[in-house]
């Protein structure tokens, strides 16, 4: 948080100078020397003394060295509770344009996925059981959404902690006659918080983005356990690129999803970090308690996780290969089409409940005989039930079948690209709503000498 | 959930009727009975079946009972996963407003003793030390700032979630040209679901809600604990009506503080069904699995928890005595105008290092002898630093102290009274977003004849 | 609790009657009274009556409606915190009691299923990638480790709260000179409490068993997790009996393992749980706060949820049909024996990486055109590498492979199966250490007349 | 974990050696080569390489760079499963030791204390309200007995997770015929595991360690908010030692006891740590997953916090200064001998109900005067009940009060004493039970060249 600290204190200075509580011989010091100190920060030349605690009283003591006396001005009208409060702020507003363009980033990559696989027919599950047909695009198109409810969180967080705690003091604002919107403008903030005690004590947006967090972590863990699935023997959907993957130096036959078993272990962290936040806040009258110093570890590695599984799982999908031969012989093993079938016999007049059972009846000898539909035959079929041959290819093919399925939220192929078009479209939407965030303030301007 | 399964099938049944999938007779004998089932429930004469599992069961079994054959088809385009994510979503919109509105009740409380005692001096404190002063009415409008976050919150759930997933079918749509834009409309939904595989398979909404209830809950524990504490004899500075306290039959000294107890420790169980749900999704692979039946207990539970707990803090505060002598006797013993003193002397032309040095010195004789500035006089402390017994006077005079502290958000008297005027006026305006989700739906008044 | 409160106040009164401290007239009718409201609370003819509050009250109310002003003398050095504390720990041992014998139950099933599935050889998994072979036995017995640990925390935890409250009074103890001693005995707990103070507000005990319930439900969550893995129609290796099933009236082909789904999905309430509690806990001061009395549902809610998933998981995995057939193709399939091959290479003095490198070759080879080893054929196999055909069938030959695994823990056919008496005799040695704590007490002999 | 590795492999090596698989050079290579690196690591010599990924690849390269191609003979019989799963062991045996310790230390700190103020009254507390006198002794043994109850059961998942994980392979065991019983004797264990599948993918002890640190923790921030409350002004029952609190720069009444507060505030991350592992772990398939790798980073963390802050817990209390006369002030004001005074009107023939309401009435007044019992005077008291004033004075007695109170675990003062002497006694027992894992073993012997 060191950069948010000096942006912080930057726009303070530039307030205090502005109304006439800071001369400008103290500013341009106080500038220059956060300047200098943010520079060697950046180049990792700036030495970090473990004695003087923390990010906070490092710069401070680092100024002091540097400019002396006036360094001790900054500290005007401000107290270590409000800046701390503003700090995590801006730290957690910048994280969170990340998380949010690197949301973006998936999202238009299932997309484009989805795109490109719109029409590969594949087996719909329920209760880890072949259900019905739908399309690869139509799966992946599903955790588009999710990741869309995802990118809302991030944003309506980062809109509702928009207020500029600074001026509040260590509990009960200040005496000095400063100019509290000036310095909320400075800093890009929307507007200034109302009450001093809340603007030192409030943590809500640390857990409402970390609860966010964790709704988006367990998104990513339940792709994460489809690509382990995916990616077995067994079910052999997906080849997993090796970039992702680790293999044994003993046993040639094996390719560890290692990437994909780490994105749905981390949920664990990321669930774990929130309940250590809650756990802290409970129960603490206001205002400032030192409890408190407990919220920005589990925040930071909350973040970062979130981040970096976002980045790695667009990369891995994207370098996913499916595979549509192992998709295809699912689906005609699972007997996905019965109910079409059954449909067939309908529409020839049998009553539904005969014709269920009688679809039924077939499958289960199937099932005995280690058949499918088409291994044992249209022909056969259509003779058993009466039906023309040509019919029973009809019902049984499973493009037909993806066809049928033609009202919003189905998974046609044509519905299905459309649909990944409109994500496209969208995701530009997003990215505007996510670039007013993004935007340089006018204190980091002045920071660098703008 | 009985209301929300038959308004839904209300709805699903007009819509099929519309567009000629259902003939009248059979919508108009489905419409029928659904009512008088409705009017059943709603008089508690309807047998409740519980071999017949669960709401959504009994129901449709009752009206086959009522009548016959029709009752099939309102299953024409519909699954079972899609109902149960209906009925979930219309459930929690009507709780959430439930909640939204107590939250507006205890936020226009506060607002309202924030305004009566605006200007009733009060210790603030950091570290549950005496720190700076605030007064009772600027305490109060701290957790205001929390409560319209939670707000926020709730209301950004609730036009997240507000998409009507009917017409997705058991996962994968349904290849019937059903009018899903008419549902949607006819219960009041924004929009339409896009991905027929997401649409059942998404609890986001659930977890967002239970979030932002556990959120919620930690604001209330956090004012159930300094109940508990002002209300100890230690600190003395409110008595609990006898209506939210209990007695003992041994001891006529103790009037415990029950209510607030309960409310935060009521805070535990709702962070505890947020984990619970959390747990439960982790790494679920699309699209329903019958462990997401374990969704509602806890959603259930945390709304009811969430609401009652609102209602009982609202009515408490509404009954709270705040006890002024023992807050004035506070603040006057906890030397929380040392500074001020210290402020005095600077303006006299003692540096500021010398003056902090001199007053913290008096501070510690006073503390070792028991005595606070005002008991040990004013003018033995005018003479000490060579001031004028008046300017001493005005220095530790608290309400002049709280009149310096005059920018937005601090506790000058006259802002706390401004301030509670304005959140009486966001109050209103939230409670116009709140009631666009209140309005009967079209299917609604189906239901109900009009 | 209704029983445990009304076993407590039969060894409060026998005790106080014992010293002296309540004469033998009142006694009889305390004890008398006592046994009819259990009677019909057995019965279920007491009338629950909701003003009443709770049960304690409850039973204390009908007493005095019963036996009039005598049943004010069984409060005699009792309060209600230490009467609380008392009804918790004697439910929650019966309850583990419970939950013991049923861990035993499943742990005899699995025993006996692996000593039926010894040598039944299986694809062993890491990374859900099939990696060497084990057998069914073997796989059984990993879960039935996991299960002895489980039944010795909940033994561990039994015997940390054997300890009797009672005599603690409202957290002070008392000023009669009462024989704690001797309640305890009565009520069948090792020793008193050593301290009023902890004695009230103690709920370790309840922390700790949720905790083992946690981890408990966390094991079979696993299994759990198996069983909806190897019941798909991707693995194949069990069919689920019916029982445990659900199929779909549209689908014929599905048979959804809705049991093993919701075993599975209930180990996140136990969590919740859990969590519930140590929040509820967290920073309360002593001794007794109302919060506390938030311990209960949670509890209860653990230790059914608990018992009747162990239960359930039993009989499914006595009815469970493992299927031969297709455990051995993914075997074949799998290339499990490619070290095996390339260790016969060694041991023709090939060097290790070189042996290595050939086999890997190959098996990616095959991997290619969809062979396994036994489909390429044995005799190719020996050609290629200069072998004899019947050392690399009896190399290939998974039966061989499994008795070569022969240290302690391995899946030799013979260890298993031993290890699967050994598991029994243990479990004979577990149920004698349940034992102890569901023998019948002292102070239930009395409420029986005995 | 470093060490954990180097000496599992020096015992693994060992045993190797011993049943003839590792020839005495290559056996005194490798020994020699892991005395070095560890020698090395110890002294802080040793050049941890990132890109080598984790600790074990790390030394295991060393080992290589060191003495060639022995090194690759220490994987004979070993796999990267076995291993880590014995390193976890055998670190947090080691830590659990620390911690035991260090849970030891704080014990007798409290029953040293305890002694020391064995016989200083205080009040003690129910739902934070007066309730009945206790003595500082009897407060502090509160605590010890939570402790005694965290020993135990750090020893019972010590106890329980002492089973040597070695020879079970990747998940299948070996083919080589190694001597388990050998290794598991070098290391110091019970026994070796007895299911391969689950040696290398149980995580319980894990689980159950950090279930005890998030209860041991809880107890811990029980204590942390008592000390926060007993330091405030308004009790004024504690000094903290100024190690242990902050000052403020600008508010010298301040003190604020953030020692306290963050150990508080730190029972959060345990149980958030503990929820992290749980998430992870639900619904794994066996054997090893690499989600798994994620238990390590919260095992750490809880270990450190935890022994963290017991050792600050037990520094802190034994600079703890009782404030005497705020203690019995509090006494004297909270009326906590009514009950006391109502019972000398009983003895006086008044019938119980009668003298309650009596009581009650004059506290009543008193309350509302602003009076105790012995600033209006016992002589007054005498006169409006007609009793001797000497009675009265003797009721009124808080010393009298105490001894009253004189059954086990009540708070008269001798027997605070008493216990204080047995919980130093039971301390012992309890150091010789941790002595038994704080053994060094025979492979740590082998290493340090003995």
């Amino acid at each position: 948080m060191a950069r948010e600290d000096i942006v912080g204190s930057v726009a303070h200075a530039t307030m205090l100078n502005e109304t006439g509580l800071l001369d400008d011989g103290d500013y341009e010091l106080i500038v220059h020397g956060l300047r200098v100190i943010h520079t060697d920060i950046e180049f990792g030349r700036f030495e970090w003394i473990e004695a003087r605690e923390d990010v906070h009283m490092n710069i401070e003591a680092a100024l002091r060295d540097r400019i002396g006396e006036a360094a001790g001005r900054l500290h005007t009208a401000r107290s270590r509770n409000d800046q701390v409060a503003l700090d995590e702020r801006l730290w957690l507003r910048r994280k969170a344009v990340d998380v949010a363009l690197h949301l973006l980033a998936l999202l238009e990559q299932l997309a484009e996925q989805a795109r490109a696989h719109a029409d590969w027919p594949m087996c719909g599950y329920t209760h880890l059981q072949r259900a019905q047909p739908i399309t690869v695009g139509h799966y992946l198109l599903a955790h588009a959404e999710a990741l869309e409810r995802d990118l809302g969180r991030v944003l309506d967080t980062v809109a509702r902690m928009d207020v500029c705690p600074l001026g509040s003091g260590a509990l009960a604002g200040t005496t000095l006659p400063i100019d509290r919107d000036r310095t909320a403008e400075l800093l890009g903030f929307c507007r200034v918080s109302r009450n001093s005690l809340d603007a030192v004590s409030d943590r809500d947006h640390l857990v409402e983005m970390m609860a966010a967090a964790a709704l988006g972590m367990s998104h990513l863990s339940r792709i994460g356990e489809e690509l382990c699935l995916y990616a077995s023997a067994e079910f052999g959907y997906v080849r997993i690129s090796d970039a992702f993957t680790t293999g044994s130096s003993l046993m040639p036959q094996k390719k560890n999803p290692d990437v994909a078993e780490l994105v749905r272990g981390k949920s664990g962290r990321v669930v774990g970090n929130l309940v250590s936040l809650l756990v802290t806040l409970k129960g603490l009258p206001l205002a400032y308690n030192k409890d408190m110093q407990e919220d920005k570890e589990p925040l930071f590695d909350t973040m970062r996780t979130w981040d970096d599984c976002l980045v790695v799982m667009t990369d891995m999908l994207g370098a996913l290969r499916w595979q549509k031969q192992a998709l295809l012989v699912a689906l005609d093993r699972g007997f996905l089409l019965a109910t079409d079938l059954a449909d067939l016999l309908v529409a020839e007049g049998v009553p539904f409940r005969k014709a269920h059972a009688q679809v039924a009846s077939l499958v289960a000898e199937l099932v005995e005989s280690g058949d499918s539909f088409e291994t044992w035959g249209f022909d056969k079929i259509a003779r058993r039930f009466g039906l023309q041959t040509e019919d029973v290819g009809n019902a049984l093919n499973v493009r037909n079948a993806l066809r049928k399925r033609d009202v919003d939220g189905a998974p046609h192929p044509i519905r299905v690209k459309r649909e990944a078009r409109e994500v496209h479209k969208r995701a530009e939407a997003w990215r505007r709503r996510v670039d007013v965030y993004a935007q340089p303030t006018e204190a980091e301007a002045i920071l660098h000498g703008a």
